[in-house]
């Protein structure tokens, strides 16, 4: 069975206003436990993962990209991303990772990419342009 | 437990090439049961449908849409598609329509929505613009 | 030289919260030479119209489809926009519609196509879908 | 007055097959004298550039990283892009750079980037992610 990672950087140019972010991210994280019933089931079938899984975890890491920066009380919200589907995603992994472009009090960009990983070798297989919202005053449970 | 249904409609502009068609299209719908896995298990959380799922099956209909119009040896493939998730799904069903804007020998452009109907009331989740490509002489098993 | 119009129309779902809002639109577009300047020079090319074109009247169709459905004291801006070019411009006349699919507060999605339209015919050139953000309490000027 | 320049780099995985790419991409370019009529009657509004421009400097850039790594006798054409418009452009020159992120023999996709330079200081305005076709056997005039 595929394991599925979910990688997340900030982008240099901004930096995290929660001193708390990491814990806060990661508790939402382990809520959200969406990505491990999606990766049970979806990647075995003909040795590829489905593209339903590459989007899943390509908008998740934007997300979380996104909510590093985001003050303590805020949630994240998807409005939009767009992407292209470049490689299929075969292999025993499925890494994202996904930077924020431009952070915003309203709204925040983000880029993303998806890799498969097999036998230590990485392929890129998407790649995404998201835009968030910042949920102001509506902490993440 | 959400059901979850995928519609498409094919563009009035084109008209199907392969004759046997819809058999095709629902033999290759079967195959792909990991809409199902998806419905069952996501569904449940927070009474919201997961947007994987709404993008899952927004690109799901749009390829649908596209597959109606290939001819009988060929299989799609999403290039990319861009979504904007305009309100949180939330009732007991999914319903994605999409359907051609521009048939192509290789490349086929569709649109599509995601509605979730709760006690019969429809509302607009998602929007979707699609670009497929037609993978000819590799039949879909 | 060819001539270049850009329609709007506003989505069903939504009224216009300022009566005037139709004086308000066409005074912006006054102001809003840009397109007229585009026309004159850029059309005559090979025949064709330039891709830059069709994607400036898609991005501002959508704009004014939005700003319709404004207060008074706001203004429009696209946060972003997807296009797919699905056939050359070739033509006396470009035409872009767009209409507004969601309305918000903050956030307002629409969906936009453009025509070239040759000695009475229209072809469809491009399919559009963009997010826009409402500048309250900064009319355009 | 406003100059425009569009740079291009190719992505470091691919390399050009036509050994006068360079002469070849130039060549077109000079033939493409759009973005300087554009440049020249659109900058000066308001100070800032027109979100018209920045969308047609960031798909061409996208366009001739693409062609770079095209054989000689193959054209390029835009299949669709998105792009996000992070912050008004406003300066004496704009940048657009693009990369080449999968090449492939009928697609290819690019990402790029667009700058508003003032006084030295670069501030990034918009950014792009984009489907290019390779038209195969018809070189570009």
């Amino acid at each position: 069975m595929a394991a599925l990672q979910t990688g997340f950087k900030a982008h240099a140019g901004g930096s995290p206003v929660d001193p708390g972010y990491e814990m806060r991210v990661r508790a939402s994280f382990d809520r959200q436990n969406a990505m491990r019933l999606l990766g049970a089931q979806l990647t075995q079938q003909h040795g590829y993962i489905h593209a339903g899984i590459v989007s899943a975890i390509a908008d998740s890491a934007g997300g979380y990209a996104g909510f590093t920066l985001f003050p303590a009380d805020a949630s994240v919200l998807t409005v939009e991303y767009k992407l292209n589907l470049i490689a299929p995603a075969a292999g025993e992994r499925l890494i994202a990772e996904a930077s924020v472009v431009k952070p915003g009090k309203t709204l925040v960009i983000t880029r993303g990419e998806v890799y498969a990983e097999r036998e230590g070798a990485r392929t890129l297989c998407a790649i995404m342009q998201q835009t968030l919202m910042v949920m102001a005053g509506k902490p993440d449970h």
